[in-house]
């Protein structure tokens, strides 16, 4: 039978021609993992989690699946309702036949294939009760801990994302305990310090912000205080790069006065006037990205989404369940101003920008050609394809905006940006794809035939840049 | 002569791969067409028209090919003009040897190929004269009447789009008649209840609601009754889907008053205020879509074209004469909206979201699957390349941005949206489009070599899709 | 050595099938080049400029190349700065390798093999000394001079681009002199004209206006009658064409008196309202687009581009210094009023627009088609792809797009927008890769297998449509 599923994803998958297959093989398979942005639970890294069965690793908390199977015409129930694990898992598998030529599909058998080393079947109704106990009964070994499929993934660090009130006591752990061979680095990402026009989260955020600085936050002066000391906590436990999560760059004009009262609104319970809003949000914004340059880190902004769209499901589920998707808003004139005051007093520090739209790459990656200035190279870069575009065409179109209008050379790469023990697969899906447009632009003659040049870069982009960029104290390959 | 016209469309035409090959003779060359959107007059199907000529049948009314035609330099006489038909038809001829590259070169082969037989020239001043007496006494035959047609090509089913002031005679005909093999069915398009900016003309057509529901429409609610009225009658009559032309997803709040004033003004021949005309159509369309539901229809939204552009030649011919383009406006916020006014009251019924702005394409496939929910697979659909997108980039690449971001499988497929009885190859041309695509992928590697598989799945896109989510009554083939 | 460099970029560059390279070699391999629209200083081809090195042939005035330099790390010094020639060309080479995937890899390589006829090595640094040499020593030659190079690229035919104010004394040298066996036409591009929002530059211009035209601009009337003055100048002097850069295209409602305070602010001194600004815009477009009209010259609309969006580095370097980038509005309402408002009666002239975000194309290439009319075969062209667009993927979108829509048949074809007398290899770039996708859809059996007829379509878009939209006076080819 040689048109088994074996023959799904093999050694080959992705990579069309000889030239993609020769660098693969001597540039990449083997290069360690950086991934500089997900959203891993620190805690279990720390704890060297144990994960009880497939549904808890694979399906809990990941509403990519949730919204495949609700298109797929499967009850909420067996989403995120009360069904048994071993049901969700099984409507999982029923779904799992309809994905093909969606980008779960590869990640599904990608994810089986390693760490779980199942190759020799697809993933389908008659094989879920075999593949759900082979699995499980891996979970319960120690290589399939969390740490254990790190390791397995050949993860040299990751970063973690996390709120400016969090003690970061897993990262102390981590850190402090120095059995764990890979790196774990916080991320500052401060969004809920933006959420005036919603009181009530603002200000039990506020109070924990608080509490970790010690510092009452009555003035936003104060509030910009906190946030400072916060801040400075965070890069003593290794912090390099801070996140924002932006609907669009907010950098409209703004007065102090305006600025203070909307603080204090909320504050107060009182939901500003939209206008104080967004004045308020661009002179934080500002606020925090001088931060970022003086704590040295790399920022990166994630621009766009249109979030919570589902408001009964919303009322039911809350955020980051699945309801979120890609906005339309223009956005060129406002992500210039935003660079652009920051530039103009020489505190814009390097910033990946990423965008949620793929119609806006080639307004942001050639507004990224604006800004860029030795002596650091790919100073500001145009990120990786992000959310709904962290697929082949999404990636693909990305890298090919970034090499008609950049360096792609400079490019720092692929992140997971995931939740997920299982997504580093990700990492592979983008070399191979990588590695496949290179070897078909030797094939046509569109870059020299030269491998060790062409290896070059693309052990650059897959591994030293991000190292470089970041100053990860990670050792260099080549 | 090897290189000749005839192997210009041959039997593998789009088929690049043996997969594709396969998977096109295998599973879908005969399927039988459902064409579940399109514009052919009903009457002439009830009467089982015969047309006079090839002008009469493929350059009458197609404002397609009156945008060629004008683009290469020919004078509107011999595009709407007085011109004789002969004369049309030569212009057109010497138009095609300039349509390399565009669908309409394609279109035009493929549709003397079936079902005119014309396989060994291609359509130039030279053959002109030739094809057409030869299609032309073709045309004087049964098989080529509107009915003979339809039949060649294999057609099922077909839904026509009709005004809720319609007496729907031709359908009750045709229905009542049980002669014609295939079915049709009306759709209900009830855009000119938005129209309260042009007074006159809505004036004009609320009278005929008025004869057609026997409801004085002096109010806004008693409109609605009307109009309801009207919708059970088309229930009654078989329809099941209904079809809104939108510029954008009106979607604003609005207040009863509000919008009974612009009702009213319109109804008194005043142009109401433009920021009452949108909370008049938001709040109409947020009625006309609970009335979708009710009906249990399925809702297409056709979204985003800027129409009548050219105020000299709408003056002259009126709307749909060619003038029409692709509009840019963001409006991911108001679809949203629209979508979750209805859904949040669950009374938001299965619904296909059309776009003319492939540059939305992500925003639209994401925006879908927010509002997915069991038990309809596919309940949001992200429709087919419509109107400039009905061509081989623009399915590809709707196709394309629904596998990576939702269920190509859960797809319901092609429709041709046309006003034409010859329009029916683009069926067949979507086929082969979706076999190569799916061959490729198989020959890639990037879905398994499972020939069954990957067969059933186009059989559901071509045929049982449609089927099972509009409730048709047809028998299904696999 | 089999891949060695000299492999790079061989005779078959591009063409990836039999068919594209006879293609090319049989119909546009020599075919003379007619720029129709570039930036190249008159005046140093009026005088046969000679360079005194690769920095000033190469590197001065590029912004393309500073960008990408910036990209790369360099400082400033050795972009704009006070670097000597030889550094500047050093930091140019250290940056080269690392271009790959980015089009001036493909440039670089193309304009050293012609004219310089190095084609054994890549630049980088190893051969940044002896390329330096050579090609210094060739710049030294005849052959070498502005006109030898026209010379050596087979150029027929430029029109460069001028300032109404200009006298146009190099077009009248080299008309005159009658020895250079090119043309040279001058273009019309009144952009300064709009700059009311900028007192002091716009009464500088006006000043220059006034000694140009010999009227008094005390009114907007005036300031007409002394633009059409010059125009007439213009055209006397061989002007065809028109250029106006444009961020959106002006079209609002606007009133005379209000056009005329703004005009009359801003002779003042003052800064009109920016409402006052956009009226006076869409006005003077209006006049400047009918003046268009009666002169029977074709226009160009340039729109889009977000300029000087760095507050720093203008300060420092003033416009035009690799700080402007992609926009993003949306802009199909405007630019159909735009269109209609002239069409509406009759004053509109052939018109070429270019879109600087390729995310409009569909808007600008569906809209092209709203305004088409005979007699003039593409009276309303989708022009080349643009700027950050002139590269393999965006002249293969733009091509593409028009090709769904329209009559890629009756293009006008390629220009280089260039300032560098060793940009026109570009031309072949455009005709290869033109050639590769008609010999692919050969291929495919997209088009059919006959040469004449697609060779006749390349002659076309490369050079007789040109001839013929703009009344060249060139002998055609065939």
């Amino acid at each position: 039978m040689t048109m088994n599923a074996a023959a799904f994803i093999t050694d080959d998958f992705l990579l069309e021609t000889e030239y993609a297959r020769d660098l693969y093989d001597n540039f990449v398979r083997n290069l360690p993992v950086i991934d500089f942005h997900c959203h891993l639970p620190s805690e279990l890294v720390a704890s060297d989690h144990r994960f009880k069965n497939m549904t808890e690793i694979w399906l809990k908390g990941d509403h990519y699946k949730w919204r495949l199977m609700r298109t797929n015409g499967v009850a909420e129930a067996f989403c995120t309702g009360d069904a048994s694990d071993r049901e969700k898992f099984e409507k999982w598998a029923e779904t799992v036949p309809y994905l093909l030529r969606n980008p779960a599909y590869h990640w599904t058998h990608l994810e089986l294939r390693k760490p779980f080393g199942i190759t020799d079947r697809l993933l389908e109704p008659e094989t879920a009760e075999e593949i759900w106990e082979e699995c499980n009964s891996m979970l319960a070994s120690p290589d399939f801990s969390a740490r254990g499929i790190l390791k397995q993934m050949n993860v040299a660090l990751i970063c973690t994302t996390d709120d400016p009130v969090d003690d970061l006591e897993s990262h102390s752990l981590v850190q402090e305990d120095g059995t764990m061979e890979m790196q774990m680095l916080p991320t500052w990402r401060p969004d809920k310090a933006l959420t005036v026009d919603q009181p009530d989260l603002f200000n039990a955020w506020i109070a924990r912000l608080e509490e970790a600085s010690g510092i009452s936050c009555d003035t936003y002066e104060a509030f910009l205080e906190a946030l400072r000391k916060r801040a400075i906590f965070f890069k003593l436990r290794g912090c390099k790069i801070a996140d924002h999560g932006l609907e669009i760059p907010y950098s409209c004009a703004y007065n102090p006065e305006t600025v203070s009262r909307a603080f204090s609104d909320a504050r107060k319970g009182l939901i500003p006037d939209p206008d104080h809003v967004m004045q308020y949000r661009s002179s934080l914004m500002y606020e925090l990205c001088v931060l970022n340059h003086q704590m040295d880190w790399a920022q990166q902004l994630h621009l766009g989404p249109l979030r919570n769209t589902n408001t009964r499901m919303f009322n039911h589920l809350g955020p980051d369940a699945g309801y979120d998707s890609v906005g339309d808003h223009a956005m060129a004139k406002e992500l210039a101003r935003f660079l652009d005051r920051l530039d103009a007093q020489s505190l814009l520090t390097r910033t990946i920008i990423y965008t949620i739209n793929p119609a806006l790459n080639m307004m942001v990656a050639t507004m990224a050609g604006n800004f860029q200035e030795g002596p650091v190279p790919g100073k500001i870069q145009f990120g990786s394809g992000w959310w709904f575009n962290d697929q082949l065409d999404g990636m693909y179109d990305q890298m090919e905006t970034l090499s008609q209008t950049g360096l792609l050379s400079r490019f720092v790469g692929m992140v997971t940006d995931s939740r997920s023990f299982l997504s580093f697969p990700r990492h592979d899906y983008f070399r191979r794809l990588l590695c496949n447009m290179l070897g078909n632009d030797m094939a046509k003659g569109l870059i020299p035939k030269k491998p060790d040049r062409v290896g070059r870069m693309l052990v650059d982009i897959c591994h030293q840049n991000a190292i470089r960029y970041f100053g990860f104290d990670l050792p260099g390959v080549m």
